[in-house]
C-alpha cells in the first residue's frame, strides 16, 4: 500500500533523487548545504514522495507561493505551485502520480504547474484546466491550474 | 549563411512552430488571436529565428522582464529570460544554437534561462553560470545567467 510522505533533507534523500531525471541546482543546493553541516535531517524541504519499502520511487516539490505574488487566482491567495512531478519508470501506471497529485489537492489551496509537452491528458484528468495565456505573465509556459471551490481564475 | 531575424507572429509563423518540441499555450494562445483577427503580422513577438531559404530550422524567445522584478543582478536592471531555444534535429551541430544566443548577448542586458537537463556543458560554453541557489526564489528551477560587463549576482 503506497502513500504519500514529507521527505526530510539528508544524504539517503540526495541519493535516492539520483535515480530521477530532474536533478538539477535545487538538488546540488541540498547537497552542499548537507555537506557544511548547514542542514541535516531538514524538516522543512519542499519534496513529497512514495516509498516502496526504503527506494523513493515517486517524487513532487510543492512550494507554497504568497499571495502577493499570486497573479491568477480570485480571491488572491496563497497557492502551492507544483513541480518536479516524477514516478521511476518501473512503477508508472500504478497511479502514483495521482496519489501524490491527491496529495497536493487536499490541502486546499489552489495549484498551479507549468504541464510539461505530452501531459496535459494527465492534468485534464486530474481535474486542471489551461489558463487564459498572458505572455507578460506567463513568458512561454503552460499554466495548468487547479482550483478549490471558491476560488476563480484572473479575468 | 544563416543569420537570426525578429519573427513574425503570423500563419506562415505558427504553421513553421509546430515542427519545433515546444509547442504549448503560448503558440495556441497565438493562434487563436491569429483567428479572431486581434493581431496579424505583429511585429512585437518574443521570437526569434533563423530560416534555411523560408524554412524556419531554429527559434528562441526573449522576454524583457522589467528591473522591478530583478531578483539576480546587481546593479537591479532589465534583463531578458531567454526560453524554447531549440534547432530542428537536422540542423544541429551548425552552430546555430550559438548564432541565437550570440544574438542575444548583443542586446547587451544580462540574460537568465532556465537550463534544460544535459544543456549545463552549452551554457558554460557560451559563458553563462549557475546562480548561488535560492529555494523561495528559483523554486527548482535552474537557473543560468550571462552577465554582461559591470554586471555581477546579488549576493
Amino acid at each position: 500500500m503506497f502513500s504519500v510522505k514529507k521527505l526530510k533533507i539528508n544524504f539517503k534523500t540526495l541519493e535516492d533523487f539520483k535515480l530521477f531525471r530532474e536533478y538539477g541546482l535545487e538538488e546540488l543546493s541540498m547537497l552542499e548545504d548537507l555537506q557544511t553541516n548547514i542542514i541535516e535531517n531538514d524538516c522543512d524541504s519542499p519534496f513529497y514522495g512514495i516509498y516502496d519499502a526504503d527506494v523513493l520511487v515517486a517524487r513532487m516539490s510543492l512550494y507554497r507561493i504568497n499571495r502577493k505574488y499570486d497573479r491568477y487566482f480570485v480571491p488572491e491567495q496563497d497557492y502551492y505551485e507544483l513541480m518536479k512531478l516524477e514516478v521511476l519508470a518501473p512503477y508508472r501506471n500504478k497511479e502514483l502520480g495521482t496519489l501524490l497529485v491527491n496529495y497536493a489537492k487536499s490541502l486546499a489551496l489552489p495549484i498551479k504547474t507549468n504541464a510539461r509537452l505530452g501531459s496535459y491528458e494527465f492534468w485534464t484528468k486530474m481535474g486542471f484546466v489551461p489558463v487564459h495565456y498572458l505572455a507578460e505573465r506567463d513568458r512561454g509556459e503552460n499554466p495548468y491550474v487547479w482550483l478549490p471551490n471558491g476560488t476563480a481564475l484572473q479575468e
